[in-house]
């Protein structure tokens, strides 16, 4: 089946397998896991453990990692407002696709401004959309510093630092929440609990 | 692991669990088969078919249809030059995770410039980029036209369509060719299984 667009002379083409096939055939349904949250806040750290978690199960995941896809797909973006918004959609859009195609999708992202990530969540419908705030205090990323941005950004090194010089917008309705608990940082077997009980309690984990 | 990228502070994030292990879970090898032809030579049709040869044989594939992509991820391009290229190169990109993570990806796309191609392939390590080229002649596909394209583009209304007023630049070394057989276009059925037979040959079917 095709429908013509209005803008252009672009078709949608329509293939009789669909998402409901290739749910069946992995025996879960597809999504997109989306953890937001400082730099050094652990969200690399968090998309990693559910996907071995989730694998042992014999559950198939993919990390679409912030850093990483800007050696790629997202290299010719910087981090203007303007481009963070775009870099954000990209991700949102290719995190659609991974759904799709029946995968529990984990992407991992600053992502500080809440307009862009609500923009990734209403592309996604029937709550496939999963948000995972890091919430670590400032302090905490700041004294971890892993790659020494803080550092930089405190010295004025690198400008438009998400928690320095640029604004972090923590989400209003997130689904799953991270933090501190009594001033200790959960471990990653932890957090990767909280992320794999709701994603089998919501029925991610079967077809 | 992390690397500091020499441009900018960007990390390469690494985890545990690659594409070895989702290859070994999904017993097949991620791979990208690229399409390419004229507008109307087949290639919406021969990319359902093979996934769904494939599907039955419980191999995991996802298409990534160039029409479809202009609905999401490349909404923002138009049909310059430039615009075709970067196209390609996300499609390209998107491919590539993809096939990083495990699947069989099936890429649709016009993809005019041999430059654009090859810059994908050139993405894609170990001879895992198949290129497919729907080799149907100009009249033929004119004649189909489905969508209603050359018609438009014969009347002037649509400006730079392939194969009309914009270049056409075919493989000079694809892994496939498909092309008329005695002046009869080979089914989808048959133009399924040269693709099919190719990833079997070349052992993408297990792991």
């Amino acid at each position: 089946m095709s429908t013509l667009s209005n803008a252009t002379n672009i078709f949608w083409q329509d293939c009789q397998l669909g998402k409901p096939e290739r749910q069946k055939l992995l025996n879960q349904k597809g999504c997109v896991v989306w953890i937001t949250g400082l730099s050094g806040s652990g969200k690399s750290t968090l998309a990693c453990s559910p996907s071995s978690e989730l694998h042992s199960r014999g559950k198939l995941s993919y990390i679409l990692d912030g850093d990483n896809l800007r050696h790629g797909l997202n290299k010719d973006l910087g981090f203007k407002p303007e481009d963070r918004t775009e870099n954000i959609r990209r991700t949102g859009e290719v995190a659609k696709l991974f759904a799709d195609a029946g995968l529990i999708c984990v992407a991992s992202l600053i992502s500080p401004y809440r307009r862009d990530r609500d923009t990734c969540r209403a592309m996604l419908p029937d709550a496939n959309f999963i948000e995972v705030y890091m919430n670590m205090p400032l302090s905490l990323c700041e004294a971890r510093d892993p790659k020494g941005l803080y550092k930089l950004a405190r010295a004025g090194k690198i400008k438009g630092f998400t928690g320095i010089d640029d604004p972090y917008e923590p989400p209003l309705n997130c689904e799953i929440e991270i933090k501190e608990d009594d001033g200790d940082c959960p471990t990653p077997k932890v957090m990767a609990g909280q992320v794999v009980t709701y994603l089998e309690e919501k029925g991610f984990l079967e077809c």
